[in-house]
């Protein structure tokens, strides 16, 4: 479970790497693959909240899988996204800044149109790629960390390109502000795209068993 | 078949983002690749009119099902270019530059000539890695997103790299200008280099069955 | 065993190439992948003295083969690094910086954390992707290399990314100077975040076997 | 054999992309890989005269073979640089840089070694990840590229990076200059290296056959 740390490791660094947008698309990408190759068999690759939503619709975890499942995610991304405050403090840098996702530039609803659409795509392809269908988890790994690296590339510069509740999460704690104010939205938006992207599997692909 | 939706999503979205060449070659390519994985076994993987063209002359789809695939093809692409039109008009930038293809550079003979040529070469590409000789479609998805990508390297700064006539299709429409009068050129171009290469892949490769 | 060499190569030629954060990430982290699977056969893919001493505290090598590949390790890096030297000599440029790692930012207890940290997270990774419990070497050499990519867009600022003693001994010993001082950190740190990730891989992630 | 055309337009094209060092890199290498999947199972994935002699010194292939291939790679790679000349003159760019390879900051003598030794690693990687030992092709493509990536890396602001006596000679043929007079180091340095590693893989990795 402590496996989210992970991701956040990689995807928080951004902040101090202070990469372009393919960099900071490819290390959130990228951390999903190499995670889900490392520890992809002791929690089932659930990094994203959103993610087990969907997962737990289709009956692929149960309640309390889920439930324990989101716990995790959001303590890891916390530690995380601390580890990452100390990191940039010791740097001389604001604490301001800690690759929280706002969206200065657009609309509220502008913004959930995107975090919930991105979400759905990202969702419809994970559940494509992992269904019996496809059978090769490996190449699931790669195919769903690029599909984020994409997404990314999408969002990166309307919303930040959260997808993730979690991701979202840890870093606005410790930075606080706008962004703050705004949590809501990267919690909910993601989470009615995992739902829409659940019967979208269902019924459109039919990727899923009963 | 609205698959399509997905790849220019992931490209359009490069308008957003203003990347570099090599992001805006990895965001077209790896958009093939990943839906490639996730929807291929729905649509066969058919993204593309003039891929579609050249699968329908070596018989690997009949008439209604090419016919089908093209019309998704240029819906989806549509579809696409309005959620990235939108997203655009949010952020207050210009809805003028949409990723729409043209050749302010160089002359429509050396634009059609780039145009087929890459086509030709990406579709003899497709159609080797696709045929019963390889075999494994999963390394195909691989490929043909990296052939896309550095065709796209090559052609980008003289025609913006369509190989795709729904690709040109989609922003244009919203886009207009010079741009909407040489779309005939990234429609007819990509479907001489698509024929040139299913005869090609038939007759020099060998890579077709009867 | 003189097949560190090429790692270095890889890498320290990044003082040449002068790449960003991206292409160093890079460099470094498909320099190992490349490596595991030209020459993984044949000395088991050690070419880090940290994941030696992780790979002997859990008994998948006995103590000869480690002392031996260690040494290895440590010549490869100084042929390497003086390779590099006459390169960027030949093209005129200081000798002073030579790739060496050092942390002119940050105090000397944020990088060791930051060291040890990065290769405890590092070996995590590496000892479940190669136990039996993942089984296929070749996407371990993937999962490997884009691992060591990550942690470094992460630690490439703070520290300059080690994580290996024998990637820093191998520049400073040309370059000397302030780097050179703080060798011990570069070897001590990822040491003990090695032997942490030893017996956490033993016992969280149960991925060693007795 | 014509298939060599399909490198040399993904590489050449660097010419007209303007791309850095890491965009310069991928389009080299993974053109290999892209054609190594595409036409491998044609010519033998035989793009380099350099590849060729070593595979030919180790009896991979016979003399009439080698020959073959070396002269169509020759014509492959004057036909590719024709058309880039033909798109760089289209955007009225000067055709006096055409991607040719030259050392205008070091000697002869370091550019020698340079294209030596990082020939001579290229095909001790090459000879590794094809022979028997390792056996699954697919991986061998994507390793090849990767490596041939991450030398360019290393030797790009040295000696142009070519490793390959027909990537040197097509532009130069166009190009003239000073790059024509160093032709015969691009031809004769990678030879050395590709017997020294012919040699080097028989007795040092013990990966040939009798």
């Amino acid at each position: 479970m402590g496996t989210f740390m992970l991701i956040f490791i990689g995807t928080s660094s951004v902040v101090i790497a202070k990469g372009d947008v393919l960099t900071i698309a490819l290390a959130f990408g990228l951390s999903i693959t190499v995670s889900a190759y490392a520890f992809g068999g002791i929690s089932g690759g659930h990094f994203n909240p959103a993610v087990t939503t969907a997962m737990w619709i289709n009956k692929r975890v149960n309640a309390v899988e889920a439930i324990t499942y989101i716990i995790a995610q959001f303590l890891g991304a916390t530690v995380a996204a601390g580890i990452v405050k100390a990191c940039v403090a010791s740097l001389g840098l604001s604490t301001a800044s800690l690759g929280q996702t706002d969206f200065p530039k657009i609309g509220a609803g502008m913004a959930f149109f995107v975090e919930a659409l991105a979400t759905f795509l990202f969702l419809m392809i994970i559940l494509s790629v992992t269904s019996k269908k496809f059978g090769d988890s490996r190449f699931a790994g790669i195919a769903i960390g690029v599909a984020l690296a994409l997404l990314i590339i999408f969002a990166l510069n309307l919303t930040g390109a959260s997808l993730n509740p979690a991701r979202s999460f840890g870093p606005v704690i410790f930075a606080g502000g706008s962004a703050l104010s705004h949590l809501w939205l990267y919690i909910l938006a993601p989470e009615v795209g995992a739902v829409l992207a659940a019967f979208g599997a269902k019924y459109l692909l039919g990727s899923e068993e009963d």
